[in-house]
């Protein structure tokens, strides 16, 4: 529906004595929403019994307060998805609740990993059975047919199998188990309410319910969390940081903090880089929404092209459209955007988004603009050509449907199938350099075709492919 | 709702070429549907890949064209499920589809395992996870740690370990597998459909597709079916045979055979015979809708007194039901049930019912024929007094709970809560009487509190209670 | 579906201080269900105000808990619909309520004007305008136009200028006026709740709140309840009596009073009668269920021939059916009905039905019956071949679908179209003598074709037609 | 649930022989969907034929693919519904179509009558009824009434007889009949597509469905569109022009030309007069999300203070909410906008909002501005106090309920019940600027108190209750 890359999970988790940990992570969950809204999901647990509700649809589709109300317990954890690998059912919603040898568990995952499948093979060769496609009945296996005494070492133990992105959130009886793989690709941060510790994908999810942003949980951290508070311990599998740069780019909320660093001005200065290596002479600036606003601020900004909101977007559009027939060609894009064409009519505009994944809504955009009477067309993109698909839990076109790839990043057949006057992408160095000194820290993949991690399962599928 | 017993599960399985297996499955279930009215389910598969659909509620609420067009496949099988041992959630809804070492395998199971805790913990300690509260997922497991090649071998290697009730089928990706336990406490039959053959728990299901009624799967017997037709292999575990008479009682459709058995004929024999042991002075014999039908029309036959259908059905209402307040007082009952007073004023009545289980619909029957004007109002019962609850695979209310038990079989004090003039039970002679030279292989624990197969699980919690 | 004629409508109001007027009336529509499926509606006053819902649907469907508990007030009518000549869309659920300018006013009504088109067309010139397709809103206009001061008498002027079959209700802010036509087509009859009235098309209505059956409302009489008891006037319309017959044929449900008669019992005089005109060899006499039992067990009785339930009825079939593909040709009647083969095998059958509309159910009857091992089928139809479309407020194919019609009555062609062995219908001396001494008061236009009142709108449209 | 005014309707209308109307309609009212949640219809008309669909919701709840490919026609009428003075129910939802002495009409109504219960009155006493409380159904009955030939003078006819704001498109069999009342209080414009002609509430419903723009509709103007294209008639019935300034202000969608100017650009001016009335010491201008952003716009470029998004709004928030417990105390406030801490924490603050009612959501955007951090917050609103109920087709809350009325319009108190450092308006002479030479002609009694047309019917219930 959009052509934008798409976070795959959403991720939770509580422990209190004192408030309604089931209405703190629905509360979490929604503050989430934007990194999942195929199904939704919480457990909770007391005194060694788990109750759980998962459903198809968005937070406030699946949770009413009589479901919240029956979900009573001390912890918590919750989860929105979108899918990737697994399919669309309910047999693939989150958290998988089980009951093991040590009694019940819960998990909670965001990431991908790439050996799920190769782990599958294995597990399913020493009599393990699976009910769904997601990369969380892997490590729950993995966890179950540990030896170790503790969940927490068992948890260890499993993850040293496990290669690829994982955040993840695991419930036993009396403790909360915070983990983030030692890529660190996937964000996790912590946070504190009163004196109780919770555990969210981004920080945004804990404003929402009022609790003090804490910090990342660390690469290679596993934080356990319980009537004690919270202990940390070290996972002992070095490997350089690649943290997911399209967290910063489009994924994560602008309100929220994610590897340390403010999401909105992040984008803000992308922008504002996008001006200083790309000037354009324009009459306005003006956002693709709402994915392009903190760059095309930045922009404007630094160039001092006065900034306008030149697209507006409406906000009845549900997640189903009915297609007019062949006169109206009005397309979805069509009705969730609409340009305000006294604005635009004469003018040369530069229109900021944060990325092209495909170009279909761009191209749209173009022509939108046109028929409003703009005069110029510059389309200015605050992140390098996309060209490569993610293995590390994102939703990605394959290479073959990348607009950038198609045309080899030539700029101007792009400029050309978009319709449009120019187009300029920040580039890499520009990227880089609004990260700082973390700037090798993070993952580029998508952008560069480096993958920090081999993703083996797809290179075995091929190899298979090839025989 | 209903005062009755009830059946936990119907189970469909078909292999075809020729016809549309999950059209099959759905006419199939929609037959069954008397056996399950919680959640329904089909799943089919071709050339290694299964697909399948399954929901909470009735068979035609599951499902709708579209969804069962989409079930494309060779084989199907089918459950209908009303729940015993597991909650009432979707996670409980079968057939369980798995991945395991040799592809995927799906099972409908109907039954109570009497050792299915026991084996969980078993297979907990060996690693395995569980997913829900159902016995097919603790065989399940066992097949899938079978050393055994075939799926038929480690299916015949896992029954060795189970004990209790089931009848099952299982699906592969290449064939069929219908068992019935060696006490064959439940039923399983066979159909032929053109040269393709089916199972069905009972033979309404084959009549309903238009299949013919072969013969009973026997108990200890596997029965294999595929493109090459069906073989028939041993079980090899002999045990005494106790088929459930509250099949024949109750839970079964009229129209069905079951057990080798027809149930309307059945039931007619048990109203013949329990007017032969219980000959009362009356107007008028009249069943309870639609339950007590058969049998009133037996003792009608047998005695000479007019049949007549005293008491009419409703056939509105629905599975909810808004409870009037106060004033009204008018039960579920009421609105399901109502008197034909013209007829009923100024007689003695014989009603007639199947069973009586709590007792509460019975009270509110006599009630009802009172404030019709009936002169006298004699409750016969065609069958024993029920006494013990059910480990094998039947819903039933604990001891305390029952009526009789209650009472401790005073017929007395039952026909004064019943506030009836004299209240008749069938004889424990006369229903083994009605089975003929079968009557050995009954199980008749209900009644008398003889279990054939030790409840080992409930024993063992008892034991830990006691401890 | 149902291959039988069709009850456009139940109502049922009531007045009371002392009970929730709103819990009655969805009680007492709750056993009106069988006259309308389509749509309910509930309107309840006090003090000036009126509140009402309407819904599609049946009564349990459109109202829950809540929604009942808002509908507060003294007085409250009711009203389920099925739908002849009004289209199936919500405008046209009853009942009707209207601001005119003696306040508010609610009407629930059964039966057809047969000259409302006229009426409309002459208060369309007057500058009215209608907003449904439903006859209460011609019957509401005409009130509101009259000069009399009170509503009653506003109601008597109006109805002087309505021609057909009409039993209504009329709540106005401070009473309750239920009326039937001269002709009294349709029923209405009288209870008493504690010291309050209410009223009802049935006597099954009353039955179900716990209120005493009184009589019916005579024809052309009116009756006023409020606050000071019950008052009746005369309208002064004399005309011949025509009550319809069809409601003790089928209409009706089997517990009800309806024109001082009990259904059940007068049906099953009808299968005496039958027995008695049309004796058979046989051994087995079936009803088709549920509409053939009290007929089949009267005929049984009279002829001596064993009664048996050799059709059973599917509970679980809803209102939708999936239709299976060409090999199963699986109808909706072979879902609903299944036969008790081991009890019909060899058999020569007797089937015994109210009536035949179409004859396709029929039909379908038969080859089940002939599948099941039938030796010889006898189809006895209690009630004369129906050969004329209804004009009164009941749903009825047009002459050219009924089966009768089409072969002219002649029963040897009947019978090949069924594949019975012999069919026979009750006579219409038979029919008439066991109304006993009130036999000319019935109408059994759709036998003869002998209409009590000028269907004056199908007249007029037939003879514009023509020139 | 919004603290603001909220328009009650907005309609759509058009013709043609080439386009599927329906379609046409169902992307006009998408466009229009701000104007009313609460309901949606479409009518559509062919040959005599009206076909229509109305229900509760979004129009994308109400329509899909099915219903709207049977909607067939070459005229079409579609509304949006939120609610003023009827009540919220079905019976309310517009379009309303009746049958009438000239046939069928279909009539969908945006604005207010001031005499509406003075004329049903009326008419009730000459027979007239009433089914919903909506004012078209007191237009149609006038039209109804009248002797005129034509349906354009019986609608000329009928809108002598009304007072107060209207704009109302009325389609018969073979014409759609545009119009808006002398005082031309609500917006309403002529688009033509093709050579086909449109009538639509604003501009950006004519822009969704590729229409262009003409012109306004004239106050006191009709318009007769039908096969020979459009006409236009004058009312005659001279009066003072008073066009709602609210809908420039708040109501209008900002990509809307609505009484000839482009709504964004009004708002941008508003913004930059706001500024130079109130300069502030400031860092950053923020909008409220999203009524404030083309006014926040306008006054950063004014005063030169950077603009930035520092409220975020969640676009998963749906209608319905569940509060959260006392320990949360989150708001739906909280839920929908949360603030980008990172970039407010120690600045100072300029938030620009359109307009304040109640204040409360004003209250909880200050709190959350002072959690994140600001050093200083000035609140700015774009438009004068305001302090009067509407009776021209806004729902507006009880004067008792208007923040500025409350306090007397005393910036200080209003500034210290929103917790803000200061507060300013823009000034009533300001607001006049921005309109130019037509300030004359705009409705500000929510302001000011000045009512241009007397509401009748409130001045008459105030009368008769002093009595």
């Amino acid at each position: 529906m959009e052509d934008k890359f798409r976070d795959e999970c959403g991720i939770f988790g509580i422990y209190s004595k004192d408030v309604d940990v089931a209405q703190a992570a629905f509360l979490g969950l929604y503050a989430l929403q934007h990194r999942g809204q195929e199904s939704a999901g919480i457990v909770t647990s007391r005194d060694g019994e788990m109750l759980h509700h998962r459903g198809m649809g968005l937070v406030q589709q699946v949770f009413d307060e009589e479901t919240l109300n029956k979900l009573d317990g001390e912890f918590a954890i919750g989860h929105v998805r979108y899918s990737t690998t697994g399919e669309s059912r309910i047999e693939n919603a989150q958290p998988v609740v089980v009951r093991y040898k040590k009694g019940k568990m819960a998990v909670a995952h965001n990431g991908n990993l790439v050996n799920a499948l190769l782990l599958k093979e294995e597990l399913e060769n020493e009599g393990s059975i699976f009910q769904s496609t997601i990369d969380s009945e892997v490590i729950i296996h993995l966890i179950a047919r540990s030896k170790k005494t503790s969940t927490r070492e068992a948890l260890a133990e499993a993850l040293k199998r496990v290669e690829g992105a994982y955040s993840l959130i695991l419930m036993t009886e009396d403790e909360l188990i915070g983990v983030r793989d030692p890529s660190a690709f996937r964000p996790l941060c912590i946070g504190l309410l009163g004196d109780s510790y919770c555990l969210a994908s981004e920080s945004c999810a804990l404003e929402q319910i009022g609790a003090e942003y804490i910090r990342p949980v660390e690469p290679n951290e596993m934080v356990v969390i319980d009537k004690n508070g919270l202990k940390s311990y070290p996972l002992n599998q070095p490997r350089p940081i690649s943290m997911c740069i399209f967290e910063l780019i489009y994924l994560s909320r602008p309100d929220s903090i994610v590897f340390g660093k403010s999401v909105y001005l992040t984008r803000k200065e992308f922008g504002r880089l996008l001006a200083r290596e790309h000037p354009v002479e324009a009459d306005l600036v003006i956002p693709v929404p709402d994915s392009g606003i903190p760059a095309a601020i930045g922009y404007s900004e630094e160039s001092g092209i006065p900034y306008d909101m030149g697209l507006l977007r409406n906000h009845y559009v549900g997640r189903t459209f009915i297609q007019p027939g062949a006169f109206f060609r009005s397309s979805k894009v069509r009705i969730k955007l609409s340009p305000v064409s006294e604005m635009i009519k004469g003018k040369r505009v530069v229109i900021v988004d944060d990325s092209i994944v495909r170009g279909t809504t761009s191209k749209e955009i173009v022509k939108m603009l046109k028929n409003a009477g703009a005069k110029a067309i510059h389309f200015l993109i605050s992140s390098p050509p996309v060209n490569y698909p993610c293995f590390y839990g994102i939703a990605t076109p394959t290479r073959e449907e990348l607009l950038a790839a198609i045309y080899n990043n030539d700029t101007d057949q792009i400029r050309d199938y978009l319709g449009a006057d120019s187009i300029h992408y920040l580039s890499m160095e520009g990227l880089m350099s609004a990260m700082g000194k973390d700037h090798s820290q993070f993952c580029r993949a998508c952008f560069n075709g480096e993958y920090p991690v081999a993703p083996i399962d797809m290179i075995r599928r091929e190899a298979l492919k090839n025989c």
